[in-house]
């Protein structure tokens, strides 16, 4: 059986508009990674109804999971919970259990339509506990939807995390050739991918901040025996070529 | 005249996986932002060359430019520059400028194959000058092939950028409403929002390093009236709350 897949869903104009660096993508990736969940795509659209309507109902049907960060707080701009119940053609709804949660953090008058809207979710939505600020998450078919702050999203997937349920992970090698260019790696490193089907071999040109150069190169996939093989041939290619393979930091 | 919109495709693994984190995306949407290019879409996806053709292809009739970033190198996991040839129904050839400039950075017998692969490009692209490594990006058409080494990336993008023109810059007003939660200003942000259509106006919650809260709220627009009016809406909506409004960091 292939492992599931997976698709990220940020939804926010501050992202596009470059005003914040998205924190939320690298973390759910690496997590989902080690749960054996493949991440195959992510995107970056706006608070526009019409584009997260369309673009749910898209990854849905394309990826086993879909998350989606962001636009699910009390303001004009947090419609994403709304588009979600619209996708799935379910009413959007006060959800009890959530409701009275929320009333008791705020004093007598101060649960505003703004607030109830945190606990307003599409019909038959499960919520995600959110242990930071209450206002929940919530996942109806295979679509997750969380929190764009990062720290409230953590806490969200922390709860998540239990219900995805555990796959062969998708192990990672990556060996660091110092002071080596892609262009003499290249054939080597297309000949290991040929030895090994199964596996993804990639190339990454990086350069420290003290400015030496190098190529950290990559292998992934969920056959332990293969990537032991991998391994070892990257750790001769770099040898053959007269240097001393370094090994990268550990896999997420 | 509205303004010209773009998409962002970054294509590579690294980022799918976690191992590596976006540095381009944030930079690309400043800069273009700033020359009145507005960021709509953002999708980052694997080297599969099927799903880099039909991403080039769709994202390419959406929107005015498209910016794709990784890819280029010469490993075999460097697919971009073939798909684009595919996506456009062109050949994949030499270029002879580009090729002999190459040729020039290495001692004889060392430009090989797959160095060579970093001077093919799609018949009729106009290379994109890069001043870090040499090795071209390019555009065909309404597309923008780029490295994913940021500081690559970013070289070519200097490059670029005299070509794409200048139109009214999306503006931008940020006010920091220190200790107040989305809730009590979500009302008062909707009414901000209604009297000023042509801005946009939204809410992001941030927590400092030392713990403390708050809420950004943020206008973006071209209409430089309007965006003065709505700043000063905005600071007395913290006021009228008890709260003194602290200017943002300058608009990107």
């Amino acid at each position: 059986m292939s492992n599931p897949t997976a698709a990220i869903l940020v939804i926010g104009n501050e992202i596009l508009s470059g005003r914040t660096q998205d924190a939320n993508v690298q973390f759910l990736a690496q997590r989902l990674g080690a749960l054996g969940i493949a991440v195959r795509e992510v995107r970056v659209i706006p608070d526009v109804a019409e584009t997260i309507v369309g673009t749910v109902n898209e990854l849905r049907a394309r990826f086993d999971h879909l998350f989606t960060t962001g636009g699910i707080g009390p303001t004009h701009d947090d419609i994403t919970s709304a588009c979600v119940a619209d996708a799935f053609g379910v009413p959007w709804e006060p959800h009890a259990d959530s409701m009275q949660a929320l009333a008791r953090l705020f004093p007598d008058g101060q649960f505003n339509a703004a607030r109830q809207r945190m606990a307003t979710l599409p019909r038959g939505a499960i919520p995600i506990p959110n242990s930071v600020s209450v206002a929940p998450g919530f996942t109806i078919g295979n679509v997750h939807v969380m929190a764009g702050v990062p720290r409230i999203m953590r806490a969200m997937f922390d709860a998540l995390e239990p219900e995805l349920g555990r796959f062969e992970p998708v192990r990672m090698v990556a060996v660091h050739a110092d002071r080596l260019g892609e262009g003499s790696l290249a054939a080597g490193l297309e000949a290991i991918q040929h030895a090994h089907p199964t596996l993804d071999l990639g190339s990454y040109p990086y350069e420290r901040p003290d400015g030496r150069r190098g190529v950290a190169l990559v292998a992934k996939g969920t056959d332990a025996t293969a990537l032991a093989s991998a391994h070892d041939s990257i750790r001769t290619l770099i040898e053959d070529l007269g240097h001393v393979p370094v090994e990268g930091e550990p896999a997420p």
